[in-house]
């Protein structure tokens, strides 16, 4: 069923970049539609009484089946570049809709974008009515995705790069204690480069969030390494 | 003159919040409503066919008289407690104009804020016809805003202060060649607090971004300090 007017504000949507990890690869979060062979960022339209935030968390719950996951936003999209009704049309006609041409969905939309980073081996995604399938990408072979939403993917890891340090606290991709080379394995797939591992352990220690905890034994004759956690935040 | 519905974007407008400084304070650029005793950021709508990032532009321009300003985007407001509608009736009324209860500019609005730094000696804003008068506001002392316009500035400077060492660069705030004294008590004035001389000095020269030229010689018999400009970004 195609959202109704009198429900959304209009010319409004967001868009999400729900980032996953899980110890290796950094993927991405995609919905497809087979018939049309289009693939798209899972999003939606916001309430005309309903606050943005929370919207987003609900057209995330209906389009992924993903709950409870932090959502951070990072841009608003609103260049007239990105408006393209005939893709609109085509997702709507797919749906046996007829399609007026002053549907509401037709309209110019600025896209507020959110993204989200989680361990992808905890949740298991479900496509909504509209969409045939959700699936994880690799980022590095991610495949084209309609109107600006590779931009989007590319400005949302533009963001998590810039702040990564502040973010990881509030995410939770790594088990509750672990190794620095489990954290510098994280670092690598999200900044998409190999880094030195005396000088990332130098700042990773300098930046006062790790608390070190007892070393991990594995049985093994080589050195343990040691275990550290995330300095809760008062 | 309200804004027509038939012109602009419903349920979504921009707000903005101009930092000023001029070698010492930190200054905020303030609308007042005189009869209505209220005070605002600049702000407006934007229109249907209208790149977002252009509106905000015009918009300023219009309200204040200041051009060509390099404007950030940092937020979207979409809480439903920012729902006021009185407010702008009350300032519709005291325009001598008839307000009906579904009057687009009564709805709820969604807002885009965008923040500029500029050197506020090198500007004269001018109000606009909705608005009495346009001054810079100590942040130390500004007054109450009306809706949540207090809290928006709250989030401009925070993520300003977050954003500082990448930003400076893009906003001419200081001479096209500066000491390093003027350098701190810029850093200063944005971050609400006095820094030590040393500390600073080796923070900003390790940053590299700075290129340093002659010293100044002023005649008298203290020691010249030496002069730096902004490394051109390639």
């Amino acid at each position: 069923m195609t959202p109704l007017a009198t429900e959304y504000i209009p010319n409004l949507s967001y868009d999400s970049v729900i980032f996953g990890f899980s110890g290796e690869k950094l993927k991405i979060l995609v919905l497809e539609y087979h018939n049309l062979k289009t693939h798209a960022l899972p999003g939606g339209f916001i309430k005309k009484d309903e606050n943005l935030d929370d919207a987003v968390k609900r057209g995330l719950m209906e389009r992924t089946g993903l709950e409870e996951i932090y959502l951070e936003q990072f841009h608003t999209f609103g260049s007239m570049d990105r408006y393209s009704p005939q893709v609109m049309r085509r997702i709507m006609e797919e749906q046996g809709e007829e399609v007026t041409s002053d549907h509401w969905l037709l309209g110019r939309f600025i896209t507020v974008g959110y993204y989200a980073l989680i361990n992808y081996e905890n949740v298991t995604p479900t496509p909504d009515e509209l969409s045939d399938s959700i699936d994880w990408y690799d980022y590095d072979s991610l495949p084209e995705l309609m109107m600006d939403h590779n931009d989007i993917v590319s400005k949302a890891l533009e963001h998590l790069r810039t702040h990564l340090d502040q973010k990881l606290l509030s995410m939770n991709l790594l088990p509750e204690k672990f190794t620095m080379k489990d954290l510098q394995q994280l670092y690598e797939a999200i900044l998409g480069e190999k880094l030195n591992r005396a000088n990332f352990q130098r700042k990773m220690l300098a930046l006062d969030i790790l608390e070190r905890h007892d070393k991990l034994y594995s049985g093994g004759s080589h050195k343990a390494p040691y275990l550290y956690s995330f300095k809760m935040i008062s």
